[in-house]
């Protein structure tokens, strides 16, 4: 029996055709989504007749050698794939983009995004007699891809597009095409680009200003874009079943601040959700400062609507690596010490507001606490800014169980004290929306907030996924 | 399109059920097995419910870490796989044991051998929809035991192995199943052992002794032997038609000295065609010297016939690792020293028969030649204890072209000219056959001296396999 | 002939008395200090009967290993060493601390700093028979120190110290001691802590921070504090002839800031810098950025000065690793992208100004106008919140030569052309000066700026010096 | 206190000037002396001003990368080493050559041996301020180097080498000068050797073979020659006092058969062994095997005076690297298997000799005795190729203590006993002697098998080697 690990995993993509640097400048644009995922990375490029990779563990500058990307040169049309660093054992294998190999042609495969009814397919396809070297949601796609019988590739891959169900965001890179495609609820971002005449797709347009491209417009919900030829770019749609289910954490904490959705900078994006948490929040205090990096943007636009001064009174230490293991409690205590620490005369007598993103676990917010209170913070209030994390999420978030989520298991009165803080204030549901509006987004998924899903999650009605789930697997 | 780079390897497969301690044994078995690969290794172990894996490039040593085989720790049942060092890119994805995983459960495979009509199928399930991720004929055999549609393991079993031609000696893990199997025309070894009331297999007898395990049998030609439960072991035959075709490059020179092929050790062997070459070369001498380490056996049956006294007159560097790359012409004349070296006063003033197993491209022998010569030897005669090597091999060993071949391109007369050495001989292959008789080998492949392809090479009638030969590839 | 490299170096030092997690206590303290050194850093340990070390080259976590790290546990005194990465051949050889064996007591010794007489105490050691196997100052101090003769420790140090010009900030482990001395012109910083009931030492105040470590005060120039038996501190001088020359550059760039110099933040230094510099510099402009991330402050209080809204309009890319070479021009010239990446929507046609805390070859100062304009700036005005660097620094730091600094070459109107921007000010040296006497700095160093060279300069009289320097090495 | 490990070392030298590929040479040298040593490896070279190294841990091909091989070129003169692995903490800081910074010019040293004086000399040093980095005692020799004081370089290299006492055979690279030289002991070998026109110098002639040098003839007791200018070469003697007190052990286990002394091979000498053995020994048997590789010789010795047939009963993997630890008995006991199987058909029901060369701690003797006889040897005679060790080496071989020693510890037929054999049988301290005289051999040193130290042990007089030793370190 095969576990459903793949149901959370946050990714990076990219992909460009025709430009006489693919690979290099699918390294740099990859390097500019390490954000997006940091366990393993790769790239696959095409002649446009065999598809050649690399792929490797770890960070793009560990996982792909010099001397790897060097064998890469000379290839026109590549993709590339970020993974997301999951708990747990993480094996080559599933490091992408996937790379197949068929009479018919080679294909590559890198995807961001979860599907909910690969579990359910992939019974479908293993009763026809495919055979899977792993677990992951990507290569049930894959199959379908492949199995198509049509002699035109397009419609082959609507027909497989049609048959998934979920988040993703994934470029197909054939011998003589390649193809980007969101998912019909528009769940991951996905942006279309231009560099020095060639067209690119990224998560993220941070990508774009990593290699010069220019931001075309965003990738919409349910498009299949397609490039072939020289230059060749066909828009169509696989799907006719549009909705508008932007990722609300891509907007609060996932996206660079740099990164563009709909033409507007994520920054302002963040601001704007501090400024409208300042509005819910109402407190009387002497500063307010942002937990760095996600955070400084809420607590800049906390601080430009109530006039309370802002400050980075929380550094982080930018050397963070593999921390070593120590039995020793006392020394383990001290350890936490390593990620933040405090500007001890910035907080010193002061009533602090300190704005976060969210609250996962409550550890670290535990510890900023602490860490503001000892360093002689008057009182501690504490804002963030999205609601609060009460439902898993099945679209590609490694937030898998309600059980690891401190606002599932308490109410935030319960929080506020077990974290310390003086006072603790979630933005509000409609508040998070109204903000997402004012940025030109056509609607949100929120259900790790209210538990609206808006894809069905047919994979965790299949009898064994619940029994895996009752297990607690 | 895929390439046939699968055609050319030799492996070693190790396999045990029902030990407290399989994996390490399993990783000691390999560890003796290393000679038949260097490339990779890995090891698959099942705890009855799933299976688990851990592989790696290059050396046992390297390829799996004390971290890795201490997870693997508390499984019953294990395979494990060394893999052979081909030339040009190597991939992590073709490094065995393969795991499959399965909604009726993992399969484990490790394979060695050829199979010689793994394209013609894999077109086949490539039509009905099957997707492959490495060129590896292996792939193919795995898809088949998987498409399986009897409730019965072993009928999948029986069907899929009577699908593929060519060279098999295989171990399959499966949940609540070990099986081993050897093809029908027995190319490649395959023992059956015991150790600790477990059974085990193993590509050859040395893997038993380092384990401490006894050896039973030779598993024979066309058998499929299966572990369950306990211990239950279960005889049977996949197919009836029974031929004997070990591969006679087996015996000359890829198994170990003390691994024993019908209980009879391959030193033994070694010395039986040392005498033989002798008996057929009749040549007068002061000294017999063995190439190390793989023909000094037949150096020492040499003398033993001729009474012409052995020594060792060659020496043979340990400390062979990567070379460095350099530039300088002169330099590089200087860097075949580093494997090899004459013993002076040994060969100084002497008549020198040198013996070596065979001659694949020239280079070395013509090296040792040159070597003896410039020690003082005043003649050398070069025996070999195999016949020429004119055709290539398409059950397993790394000898793909004709044109690599010195002996399918020149006579026996240029070679030694070419050689430089004052006379060449060749053991005969009735010779060669006769020796092997008498060590109750029941009958050999002798292919790569005669031509002779025992079973069909499916593969190489395909349109496009032939294409990929004409043009080079 | 030895070279002068060892003239340019900045590290960061730390050492703890009698706690029973020295080592583990000293790694957390060191990657604290990981800001200050990252080409290598090491570890020595003493039992108070012999010192044993672990030391590695690069980042801490890389340089020494978990086992490495375990191997020192059990120790209760201990000091450490981070080392910069200064550009050309690094050695293993040069990574501090260093571990001298003597039948008298071994000696560990961390040293930040430079010294300026070394090579002419060296010459006459050598004379004496004094033999050296690096060509690091520090390396002459600790001969100096193992050289005393006096049965009392104390006195050989202060006889050792009272021979050595420059900068210094120093720990020795002796077996039965551990000595801290700053230079008696106090140029690198050096504070003393305690922790659990230790004493302790180091570069920043974000050390003690970092391990939960009490802040008693700096320790001043000239000051020599001995650590012994179970809590015994001894404070002392070495000298008296005491000046205040704080090394300015700590204040505007090196240190921490949350690090603290004479109980204030170095976080407050740095706006206050920003606000003289807006008082200096009297522009219109519609926002006000910091280059990441140690330019913030400055712009902060730039900002809270002058009233213009402080946005974060530049990002840095947090996984900066090693980069790949290219030999294709066009690839490079995105390169650069790779690092910092402005936010269009918040620069976009706007009047910026972009506040860094120095220009040293001007490069990066280049590319930031260039991508704030290509942003969409309407005008960019810089502001840099320290003088212009005119001259190299012998105490410690790497700018070695005039060629390199672009201030040194080029009138400020010059430099504001090159750069591209729209206007380019300084901050004045007498505005400077007064921010730090503000935050109770009794006096600084501010030879790069000036020329004054508060410390001789002896090594630079030697003849060979000057001919090294003439030849350009 | 420092320890005195120094004193267990076996290293393995080579030296070369003016020759255009003097780095890659020595590199190719040193492969070829990879036996005497393999805990490090290092290579320093000279352009004639300055000298350069490159060092590190392991074996050649691991401690020096091809980047820091390439960086070597363009250099003329070289010297290299290759170091023991002794059990126990390692430590960068020992590998050599040592390289040394002086302003009258570097020196790079090279050393196989050890000195018995160097404590003595040190503490002397020490007393006159010099201050030292390691334990070595080939650091104590450098220091009375560089300390001379006439501006004659080969006089200073006399009055230091006069100083010490001990078994060196070294090699010193000066920037205008390479000197190499034998203790006046004779105890290590050093060759002297000639390649296109160059000459070189090694610890064993097989260095010369690798790179294609003419070996000239064995450096004497007591001589020190001189390389400089061009070609210039200089004999001399540092010493009147010549003794000849060749390290038996070289000859009997630790050179390289192909190696020569006295242009005999050592594979002749290890054959007369076993001779002389057989010749005392008197036995009847059915065959006589050799523990491989270093028995191989004296085993067909054994079998050509007794016409007993020999065979290659026991094999070695050639691929043992790291074993992994288990915390398993019965797992542990299979373990030892992995290093020597006998191979059955040749050993079962037949009376065997077994040939070794010594017989150390008796761990091996055991598993071999044990391995024969369960592969159904009906006797087994252990034959041991040279006389019981029953002392420790004070001159770079590391057997340092009694207690490790069984001969020292047991009688004859104790041994017999413990091993498991039918027989032990050692070859005669006069016997041994005899043999080597017919190779021309002047005399030897027998101290590890008779106790006759023909060097003073001068600090083991000393009463802080005596305490440790007292104390067992």
């Amino acid at each position: 029996m095969y576990d459903i690990r793949g149901l959370n995993e946050e990714c990076g993509v990219f992909g460009i055709w025709n430009h006489p640097h693919a690979a290099t400048l699918t390294y740099m644009a990859l390097h500019s989504l390490q954000h997006r995922g940091q366990e393993g990375a790769g790239i696959v490029c095409s002649n446009g007749e065999s598809l050649f990779g690399a792929r490797g563990m770890g960070l793009l500058t560990e996982a792909i050698s010099d001397a790897q990307l060097e064998s890469l040169q000379g290839f026109q049309n590549a993709i590339g794939h970020v993974r997301y660093a999951t708990t747990g054992a993480s094996e080559i294998a599933n490091v992408q983009p996937f790379l197949f190999k068929h009479s018919k042609g080679d294909l590559g495969l890198a995807h961001n995004g979860n599907l909910t009814n690969a579990v359910q397919i992939r019974h479908a396809l293993e009763s026809e007699g495919s055979v899977f070297q792993t677990t992951s949601d990507s290569e049930v796609l894959a199959h379908l891809l492949i199995r198509g019988k049509s002699p035109n590739i397009k419609t082959n891959q609507k027909a497989a597009l049609n048959q998934v169900k979920g988040a993703f965001s994934c470029v197909m890179l054939n011998t003589n095409q390649l193809a980007a495609v969101r998912d019909n609820n528009g769940v991951r971002p996905l942006m279309l680009g231009e560099v020095d005449g060639a067209y690119c797709v990224a998560s993220e347009t941070c990508a774009f200003q990593a290699i010069g491209a220019t931001y075309i417009r965003d990738i919409e919900p349910g498009e299949l874009i397609t490039f072939s030829g020289e230059n060749d770019i066909d828009y169509d749609y696989y799907s006719t079943n549009i909705n508008h289910n932007m990722c609300s954490m891509e907007y609060v904490y996932f996206a660079r601040p740099d990164s563009e959705f709909h033409k507007h900078s994520i920054y302002n994006v963040r601001k704007a959700l501090g400024k409208k948490l300042a509005s819910e929040m109402g407190i009387e205090a002497d500063i307010v400062i942002g937990v760095p990096d996600s955070s400084l943007q809420a607590a800049k636009g906390f601080s430009e609507y109530t006039g309370i001064p802002n400050e980075q009174g929380l550094l982080k230490n930018r050397y963070i690596g593999r921390t070593f293991i120590t039995p020793d409690q006392s020394v383990r205590e001290k350890q936490v010490r390593m990620k933040h620490s405090p500007i001890r005369d910035v907080i010193e007598g002061k009533r602090v507001v300190v704005i976060d993103d969210s609250i996962v676990r409550g550890t670290t917010s535990k510890y900023i606490v602490k860490a503001l209170k000892s360093a002689g913070a008057k009182e501690v209030h504490m804002g963030i800014s999205s609601p609060p994390l009460v439902d898993p999420c099945y679209y590609g978030i490694d937030v898998s169980t309600h059980a690891e989520l401190m606002a599932a298991q308490h109410t935030v009165e319960e929080m506020k004290e077990m974290i310390g803080a003086d006072s603790l204030t979630y933005l509000s549901v409609e508040g998070m929306h109204e903000v997402f509006r004012e940025f030109d987004s056509k609607g949100e998924c929120d259900a790790c907030f209210t538990g609206n899903y808006p894809i069905e999650i047919v994979d965790h009605q299949l009898p064994e996924v619940k029994e895996l789930k009752r297990r607690g697997v």
